[in-house]
């Protein structure tokens, strides 16, 4: 299993995502789930996925082979091509889609799927940044105002904290916070998601690569933080009003 | 959609559900999910549903059949007759099994489900209290003191903050506002999740009818603990370590 957070805030893009991968429970390990595009200088684009390792593998391959491909094929579609990052997510849903349809029979002939479903964002000189998710279908969805996050495989154990506490104002650190304690929330209820994980902040309007970050389980700030938001939640639920029986 | 929580805490357990039911979002209603039984001074059992309405009527009319023709039918089965609250949730189970065995040709054919998911929980005398978790096959499990909750529906939003704080030795009133803030957060996360709340307070060794208590979503209580709850939350985020970059 996989859970992979991106919060778009006003400063720019927080993307976040464990690394644990199993086949079985008896084939767990450990897996990058966070592929960073940088391909010019008026472009960046990072790229979450969660589903088939298999598919996704090819997919991040395919796109590399086009973006080295690009100088000798002036009509093929690539990351240096797309004028804008909805294009980016056409594409890279379109190639996902195509990825599942060469190996789908095979696959669904054992049972398997090679469904994945993405979050691209990034940004394109001149505009504004985009944060997008590509469903396995290769159609697309974006974050807004309302709901400044998106979220990709067992979403639902850290969802009500973003929904209590997402907001486009959060700077890119706070953003990040918030997408480690949905991690942390999600890592307690689901033992299939697991540290390290992987951040990438993207400051809007740079065009440079996002900083990255990776939190280990062992890390003392993971484990600070961690510790004080337990004690912290056990605090505030002790101090709640008494439920009104006369039990 | 329906979302139900019981916690086992060494004073007793308490019984939570939502009201909401769903046939389509046009047709959103509200339902008692939760079903308190005491048929004679020696026994009490609570009976918490999630699925089909229909089964669950189904259900709960022929449970009260049963015991009905009790006094006439000295070699069927009742809540009269189980000797233990696991006996009460495979005899329960039957009863769902065979409701769904009866619908389910009929059902599959719109596509329908006529499944149901059901917590079973109380007391006879000379026994402790149990609680257990009924599968729509008729098998179950049972609260453990390791995971002293159980939960059926919409079960993963509520579940990160029963994973943090569920302790055995919560009084019953403590439980039920731990029960009472994972509903929240379902509802926040689960439109198809909605107050009123049904809660019931059993006291174990009392064999007592449990504490009913409803809260509406208006419920000043409510709304104070919910305001409370949101405002401590921030608060304790705000204060979290800062996130280790230098962005």
């Amino acid at each position: 299993m996989t859970y992979c957070v991106a919060l778009w805030v006003d400063e720019g893009i927080v993307f976040a995502s464990d690394t644990r991968t199993n086949a079985g429970v008896d084939y767990v390990t450990s897996y990058r789930k966070l592929h960073v595009f940088r391909p010019a200088d008026d472009r960046v684009f990072v790229i979450l996925a969660a589903g088939s390792l298999a598919t996704t593998r090819e997919l991040i391959d395919q796109i590399g082979r086009d973006l080295s491909d690009a100088p000798n094929s002036p009509n093929g579609e690539s990351l240096l091509t797309v004028r804008y990052v909805f294009e980016a997510a056409s594409y890279v849903g379109r190639i996902s889609r195509q990825i599942q349809e060469k190996h789908g029979p095979a696959l669904a002939r054992t049972g398997a799927s090679g469904g994945v479903s993405l979050i691209v964002g990034g940004q394109i000189a001149g505009r504004e940044p985009e944060l997008l998710m590509i469903y396995p279908q290769g159609n697309y969805i974006g974050a807004s105002v309302e709901t400044p996050y998106l979220q990709l495989g067992e979403a639902k154990y850290g969802k009500p904290i973003l929904d209590r506490l997402a907001r486009r104002s959060h700077s890119l650190p706070e953003a990040a916070r918030l997408a480690l304690v949905s991690l942390d929330a999600t890592v307690r209820s689901n033992v299939t998601v697991g540290a390290p994980f992987d951040f990438a902040l993207y400051r809007g309007g740079s065009l440079q690569l996002p900083e990255s970050v990776r939190i280990e389980q062992d890390s003392p700030y993971y484990q600070r933080t961690r510790d004080y938001w337990q004690a912290g939640i056990s605090e505030i639920f002790g101090r709640l009003e008494p439920f009104p029986i006369g039990v």
